[in-house]
């Protein structure tokens, strides 16, 4: 592999450590917990790994008890995040700290390549070749779910075949969920492996008082953030577009708000408070044409506009309608054979209630056609195809022509439109990912060895310089609910939306109406390794702002 | 206006400029030129402007002769391009250096800003604000064309008023042309202005022997590189997905070509190879096929695609079609009103030549309603608003399709797009952009104290040490050839498209197979300003390889 001329630099960066974990640790054993909710319910099912207590690492005098060299087994479960092979790398180094004949695997592809026994050795030559670069491909990734005792039990052959203590999984809140069931099943029938999950996921929704962010987030919003901040000078250069930049995050709107912070565009729409106000498309399109007309009346035809890419179903009437399409498509899907798409939408708007029907006439056609046509393996509309971006900007094009008839609206409107998600997911980590990651693997290996299961790694206090962050575990059953999934409920790890009186959410409602009606745009610039500490390693603005910190 | 961490610092930044420049200059008269063709057509129409000699600036030990301060207009011109304002901030500081008491003026949002009388004095404290940042926001830009004597006339009121000497207009070959008709013109009616252009475009398109690029693409390439990198990673690790990018640049497939060689893609298509090998959209089509059959062979169902934004018009069959669906819906606009979009596509279709009706037909049906119903205030077609990444990926997924039937093909094809665009024409100029630029505007200062009009500002030797480029300037004249525009026969500077012989393109058809046929993906990273000189300063590819330097 020929590798660029950063990458070749950047591969010698040492990522740094907790002060705790750069030597021999000692445990520190917290109080018990319990889980956020549903506690009775929680406990019942998870019989051996609940309510056990928080762990803390702390610097000791003596050297770790390693009783004989062990094995140890990764998963990198779902999307990918910037910094993964920093934890890989992390887990190594603290295996091999405690015991040189320590080994490690790493399952390839996903959990299929666990329960299908695909494998290789992770040496050090290999492990080098990827030390703080972006992406899963050291062993890749899968978005197989790990949750049946079967796929549990053909997985325990090969841990068994290649003597491996303990797993790692890496993922985001779903896969975490399963690596606790998987612990308290290995628990359960005595198998003698551990389970330790790592938080992964650039949406930002796997957070809570313990993990106070989860990897990849920082990278992937300031890469997002560089190219915004991009197309906001262009915006403002040319003043003649209105630019609608979607952004990954799936439900929760951590990403867009991110964003929003660090580059202060005209309008960054939150699907949380869209729900909590029980907004309608038709008010979203009205804030918009507000903020627009506003901005005419000051001589300016330009603007951005981020949506968060789960926007649609926080809209109530459109998660109504959409699920009344899902009930009509499956109902009636053999009288649309042979349609041509006029007649199919027709044939389907004419099955809709009322109000339904309404909504969905006024919706542009080939978001009608996407709404009604593409629909995923269990007939379901596929929300994440939707162009939300283009969807609002013609409603607020129509609307704008209506407003312009009628004498509200003198002025252009042009748009573009964007979608990030790939650009950012595999991102070479900042400074911060690469330190984050490392300590969450190297602290991983250490809760291993001190015989913990069903715990998360836990890297806290990340506001401060990396050698004060806190490192140890906490039991992934305290971070756990009740929740109903296809129809039954099922105990899960809770889902951190975006918390509409957190301070990160109203910093950004204190500055907005400023924000639409001027143009205070912020270039952020691209992730910068090299210079001073302010530019490289500060983290998001976001954490520093739910840790009391200054953003200026 | 706030900064964020990356421009306060980078703010500080001095650019770096030739060692000629660094102190007083004196004026090397080289050989008289012709320009590249056409020469008697060039000269009957530049008589006062035709055939001036190359100059070159030296080192002097005395200073500059600088009769009285003197004041300089300038106009940004066109599409936004990395280090517009160091060009203006180099023209400031080299004006100052002569006299103190000079004087800039920037003329608002373009050409129409100099026609309009819309101006503002650029200071000192004013343009600090603007250092080393991308945009063209410091005055803003405009597409108008500056082309009639009446606009000549109405700009020269405004320079005559402000008591301006010279103009400088920064633009693309377009706005160069017209500067080299403007010098003309004022010089044939004793104006006493001078006229001075600076290369600009991200598209690479303005080059030759005494402009060795013009600026804003290596930075633009590089950010473009970046994202392209970044989605390698991602398409390398999930495996799954096949990424069509379509990248700006115009005609020009530069762009494009400079990424291939940053990111080392399965495939770019190269427009100006499309051309001259009289390539159909079936051939793309079929090649494109070919390469995800045989990776599908070899287990991999993932893969890049490049695709340089002006492919359609290369491609003759393409070209052809258009051109008639430009006159039938010219001709029968009138029966297409109120039918619906099938039955436009039907009658259009019927009114097609045989050969063009069947490519027509073969089209997917929105890129077939693209070509047929969004047009441009003239009715033509609007090229660059069709989706060519999509259009490709689409006749993929149908040909696939077809081969799985006959058993040709049995692996997984799933697309994802991208367009990068306007991500990069207003990055932060990388040390290379903000020195050239820098360097170039104050070596425009320098051309208009030696007294010259209707050149271009000239900085070469690039691949070298910045203290080793060579300064000076070439008339205008010398780049121009006739060719016909809007029916008439005009002087304009000649394009420079993708040589198929150059090395740049001769480089990348030699790893063409390998690249497709392998993953030897290259992950360039974000743009770095801090870091070693092999990562920061390097120029573009296509600059190192036309100038015989090593790129690994």
């Amino acid at each position: 592999m020929k590798k660029s001329a950063l990458q070749r630099v950047r591969s010698e960066y040492q990522p740094k450590l907790p002060k705790a974990l750069q030597g021999p640790v000692k445990v520190r054993i917290g109080e018990a917990t319990e889980s956020v909710a549903d506690q009775e319910e929680i406990k019942k099912l998870f019989p051996h790994t609940y309510g056990l207590p928080i762990v803390q690492f702390e610097s000791s005098e003596e050297p770790e008890h390693v009783e004989e060299p062990f094995n140890v087994g990764i998963i990198l479960s779902g999307g990918q995040a910037p910094g993964g092979h920093n934890v890989v790398s992390g887990i190594f180094d603290g295996l091999k700290r405690l015991n040189k004949e320590n080994r490690l695997y790493g399952f390839l592809m996903g959990p299929s390549g666990f329960i299908n026994h695909q494998y290789m050795e992770l040496t050090a030559g290999y492990i080098k070749e990827y030390r703080n670069t972006g992406g899963f491909d050291i062993i890749g990734s899968g978005r197989t779910k790990l949750e049946t005792p079967e796929q549990f039990e053909r997985g325990l052959k090969i841990l068994k075949e290649l003597n491996i203590k303990a797993l790692v999984i890496i993922g985001g809140d779903d896969s975490n969920t399963n690596a606790a069931v998987l612990a308290e099943y290995y628990q359960n029938i005595g198998a003698g492996v551990q389970v330790i999950g790592v938080p992964k996921t650039i949406d930002g929704d796997l957070k809570n008082k313990w993990i106070e962010t989860s990897f990849g987030f920082d990278t992937a919003c300031k890469v997002y953030s560089e190219v915004i901040g991009n197309i906001q000078r262009d915006c403002n250069s040319a003043k003649k577009y209105y630019h609608f930049i979607k952004l990954m995050g799936r439900s929760a709107s951590h990403i867009a708000l991110e964003c929003a912070l660090e580059t202060q565009p005209n309008v960054c729409l939150i699907s949380e408070e869209v729900l909590a106000k029980r907004m309608t498309l038709d008010n979203i399109v009205s804030y918009l044409c507000y903020v627009i007309t506003e901005r005419a009346k000051l001589g300016w035809n330009f603007g951005t506009v981020l949506v968060p890419e789960g926007l649609i179903e926080f809209i109530p009437s459109m998660k109504a309608l959409i699920s009344e399409l899902n009930d009509v498509l499956a109902e009636h899907s053999s009288e649309m054979e042979g349609l041509d798409e006029m007649d199919k939408l027709r044939k389907i708007h004419s099955y809709l209630t009322p109000v339904n029907a309404d909504l969905y006439k006024s919706l542009p056609k080939h978001i009608a056609l996407q709404l009604s046509l593409d629909r995923d393996s269990h007939g379901n509309v596929q929300v994440s195809l939707i162009e939300t971006e283009s969807l609002l900007s013609e409603m607020v094009a129509k609307r704008l022509d209506e407003m312009k008839e009628s004498g509200e609206y003198s002025g252009k409107f042009n748009a573009q439109h964007h979608f990030f998600g790939y650009e950012g997911r595999c991102a070479d980590p900042t400074n911060f990912d690469a330190d984050y990651t490392y300590a969450l693997g190297f602290n991983a290996a250490m809760l291993i060895n001190a015989g913990l299961t069903g715990y998360m790694s836990s890297v806290r206090n990340l506001t401060e310089k990396s050698e004060d962050w806190i490192a140890g575990g906490i039991p992934i059953t305290m971070l756990m609910n009740m929740e109903k999934r296809h129809g039954h409920m099922k105990p899960v790890i809770q889902k951190a939306l975006v918390n509409l009186n957190g301070k990160p959410y109203l910093k950004f409602a204190s500055m907005r109406e400023t924000l639409a009606l001027n143009t205070l745009y912020q270039y952020p610039g691209p992730i910068q390794y090299f210079g001073p500490a302010e530019i490289c390693d500060r983290p998001s603005m976001t954490l520093l702002l739910e840790h009391d910190k200054d953003i200026n």
